[in-house]
């Protein structure tokens, strides 16, 4: 068991998911038949990570191309776009599922002679085959950033390439140690990130997200690493609430603070401002394991991700190199070289 | 029920505290006998609080005196003496608590033709009727430096001191809100804090303790307040864990950061880098409720304190008035006046 077999079609009509928010403690197998389900369990965080959440919901477009498929090319593609909005709306703030699902669905329109359901397939299975190549070509790239013995603090789950950054730096002989936050309120620093890097034999330790400036004053920490769920062209990166902390302190400790950015920013944003913020139930903090946590008259705010500016991030590290964040502007031109 | 009566005695033998861990869901009465059981209640946290855990330990002086007494003078203070060496012994980054008790160790010295317990008893009446003078003289001062509408960010518990500001403010006719962080492990801001103020009518707002930053690039914060379990006399302060994290963010985005130090800093910690650190066991962040939250090879750590330096603190706000964190050194030789 580990988590990067969490998300996989169970026969032609169904995906089996494992409940995140459970790991490891129990593992928790949710079986989904349409895409419906697929869309609730995005929605509530049983399935975590920008990338997992994009294929995730490719697999929803899928259930719904098997479940009404051949009534006639305009109704199948107005199943599948309703489908698809649906699957959308979920989680705003990361760009790779909206992405994601609007490349295939262009992609099935492209060939209307085959069936849906096995043009998503299809893409479905590249695009997994393509993130994990994207996440290798990151982690090595990032492996390069740090040297052996270094510890390194991390928040939320960072996706493929911060296990790759570990298992490429340990090849290339240097050991490296993490800290990660545990990263309230769904603890995906303590249930995915840490369990995952200690099972790869890394020295994990965790500790609660307010104590990270501390280790950062007392120089236990010598690089931060997080993901974004999405790039602005202006070098802004959204993730998991608790990141522009982290780069603050980062910034104030002289530490330097890497976005491990995948496949660069996202062409069709172009300023950090123009990032979606999601707001999630207040619930979701006022509660722990369903005990409330304080009083009645207590309310509470929930935004699920932060914008920390480019004057934050020492570098964006992606599959095609390492970046100052300015030059996330011009990535997708190819222009630039990288640093 | 509110936090101000969690600590009291029930008849001349017994201490009763209420467990603060499991406030304000249940109110759980702990019953304490001698002061080995007061001694493991504010290990174990069941106490919350530098001024409680101070007046709590007293009051284990107190039992410890009933418990032995009229053994011969010799006898008896050997008795005291051990007993004041295990409670002081609990929780070491505060200072009040072994402050206080060698005060009145040093009182019932003085007096050795009373008995100790009376002795005790008379002092710690005394100290809790001082702390309630100082907490409501401090907040007074701190009430001073907001204004209506302001929304006050506050880490853990900061005393009494914390609920006389928003009380005195609303008596000014400034009506302020409250963001209080739930401050991970053990919730204080949560289970205290922020339902303290709610039940005081403050429109009170929780967050996870990685959220703070982000309200404060949001401007949605306008001061910080915390209170700190020992100020050095170079104006360095030693509070729960996160609150470096609070001032540094705060001073990135030009918001105050005040430490609401009510006595003034301990005459004897010249610099913040004399203050001990406690730290706790790992288990207690490895789970929640009991149940582990990450895999079994992940380690913790869990500092319970951390130190914010002077140049990050605006003021420090006692019962004498508002200083610059530099005017600690002489605090205590009453030279400077307050800002």
């Amino acid at each position: 068991m580990n988590i990067k077999n969490t998300v996989y079609l169970d026969g032609p009509d169904a995906l089996m998911i494992v409940d995140r928010r459970r790991l490891p403690e129990k593992v928790v197998g949710v079986y989904l038949t349409d895409h419906i389900e697929v869309a609730r369990a995005i929605e509530e965080m049983m399935v975590q990570g920008a990338g997992d959440i994009a294929i995730t919901a490719a697999y929803g477009l899928y259930l719904a191309a098997r479940d009404r498929e051949n009534r006639g090319y305009e109704a199948d593609m107005a199943y599948l776009e309703e489908a698809a909005a649906l699957l959308k709306a979920t989680r705003p703030t990361g760009f790779h599922l909206a992405a994601l699902v609007d490349r295939i669905l262009a992609r099935v329109r492209e060939t209307p002679e085959r069936p849906p359901s096995e043009v998503i397939l299809a893409a479905v299975e590249r695009a997994v085959k393509r993130q994990g190549e994207i996440s290798e070509a990151t982690g090595r790239e990032a492996a390069s950033l740090v040297k052996d013995g270094d510890t390194i603090l991390t928040h939320c789950f960072a996706g493929a390439g911060l296990l790759h950054l570990f298992a490429e730096a340990a090849r290339g002989g240097k050991t490296l140690k993490a800290l990660c936050t545990e990263t309230r309120p769904y603890l995906q620093g303590a249930r995915l990130t840490a369990w995952s890097l200690s099972e790869m034999g890394v020295e994990t330790t965790l500790i609660t997200d307010n104590m990270a400036a501390w280790f950062m004053a007392r120089r236990e920490v010598q690089a931060v690493f997080t993901a974004a769920d999405r790039i602005a062209l202006d070098g802004s990166a959204a993730n998991k609430i608790g990141t522009l902390q982290l780069a603050v302190c980062a910034n104030h400790f002289g530490i330097p603070f890497y976005i491990l950015g995948y496949g660069g920013p996202d062409r069709h944003t172009p300023r950090g401002t123009d990032i979606p913020i999601e707001e999630r139930p207040a619930a979701e903090v006022l509660t722990f394991q369903d005990a409330p946590i304080t009083g009645p008259l207590v309310k509470a705010r929930y935004p699920a991700f932060d914008v920390t500016p480019p004057g934050l991030i020492t570098a964006v590290v992606t599959m095609r190199g390492v970046f100052p964040p300015e030059a996330m502007a011009t990535f997708h031109e190819g222009r630039q070289g990288s640093l």
